[in-house]
């Protein structure tokens, strides 16, 4: 069935979703609201936000939601429930500190910048880092030797701190060396090729 | 297995999870935390958070993760795909909404209370009224026929809400009705019983 995602122009919470269909070579209609049309489809999003996975007639918003939605559809989900747990409590807690960066970036990004990159970030990628040593003893992926639809959420989180501070991954070996190793997976390789000709904003209100 | 649930002594993020076993009657202690414990606490828990679920030797801590959980072990989690998504939509919904009622009651409490009421509630309570409706027609529960984790999270947050403004599903019939019917499940009803007695605090600032 035909798939259209429908998010703003920025990489935002629809990136991690984008990551995951290139990697997985699932076909999608890619589209991009611009912020001049936005106050039209607003009032017809279920809670009046983006990203929108539509499929058929189903309509799916909440950025957790579809992500876990294409995390089962495609193997991305872990194989047993003490994968898929451990998963999902990953993914909160990116989406913590990603809730953190959105709240400076949005609200204090002038006066919270330096504090946030000095004191929150180092905190949270050290919970992070040992968080994913902990399962089976740190390999490649957020749940161990096979993909999970945590690994495009963490590598997205990692990419926009990387571009926040460039050096924030140095005291997470374990974090950077998935950054690194990720970046290289040839689908996603080459969707970051491509999007770089695009270049688009990492957030809205094109702070970064 | 044993289960041990450690949150604070308040309803806060932990009565959803404490709603569900109860219903389930899953036998779990409900180790209450004091203030006073935290500190000693906090360093131990994954992410410097609770609620924290332990069975065996495996911790799982973020409420959402660990309803989700509860959800998948206990048939919560929807009989197929097409309902599983929708109540996971549905339960980022009540997050979202729960996520501004917190804001306001420990960030804005004495000037923000009324807007909240008055602009806010309504406005998000529309969408989960239409949303409850849009399913099978409004059925019992928040996925129409069967019982999600999810039917524990919005009785919760509406019950929370109806503390806070006793009239405020007055212009949503259909989720008021859910209210009313859900508090007279009996293990429900049991469990308020119990509560009554002890009468915890809603959220850990006293406000309410």
């Amino acid at each position: 069935m035909a798939l259209k995602l429908s998010y703003f122009q920025t990489r935002g919470l629809g990136e991690p979703i984008r990551l995951l269909l290139a990697d997985k070579q699932v076909p999608f209609e890619d589209h991009r609201l611009s912020r001049d049309e936005w106050p039209e489809y607003k009032p017809k999003m279920i809670f009046g936000q983006v990203p929108c996975l539509i499929s058929g007639d189903e309509e799916l918003v909440q950025s957790a939601a579809i992500l876990r939605h294409l995390g089962r559809l495609h193997g991305l989900n872990g194989s047993n429930e003490t994968e898929t747990k451990f998963i999902d409590m990953f993914y909160e807690g990116i989406r913590d500190l990603h809730n953190k960066y959105v709240a400076m970036i949005y609200q204090n990004y002038e006066n919270g910048k330096e504090p946030y990159i000095k004191n929150t970030l180092p905190e949270e990628l050290a919970r992070l880092e040992k968080l994913f040593h902990t399962y089976k003893n740190g390999e490649q992926y957020v749940a161990g030797s096979a993909e999970s639809y945590a690994d495009y959420v963490l590598f997205e989180e990692l990419d926009i701190h990387l571009i926040l501070s460039p050096t924030c991954l140095d005291g997470t070996p374990a974090l950077k060396k998935f950054h690194e190793r990720f970046a290289e997976r040839p689908n996603i390789k080459s969707y970051l090729n491509k999007r770089a000709a695009i270049n688009p904003a990492v957030n809205g209100n094109g702070k970064q």
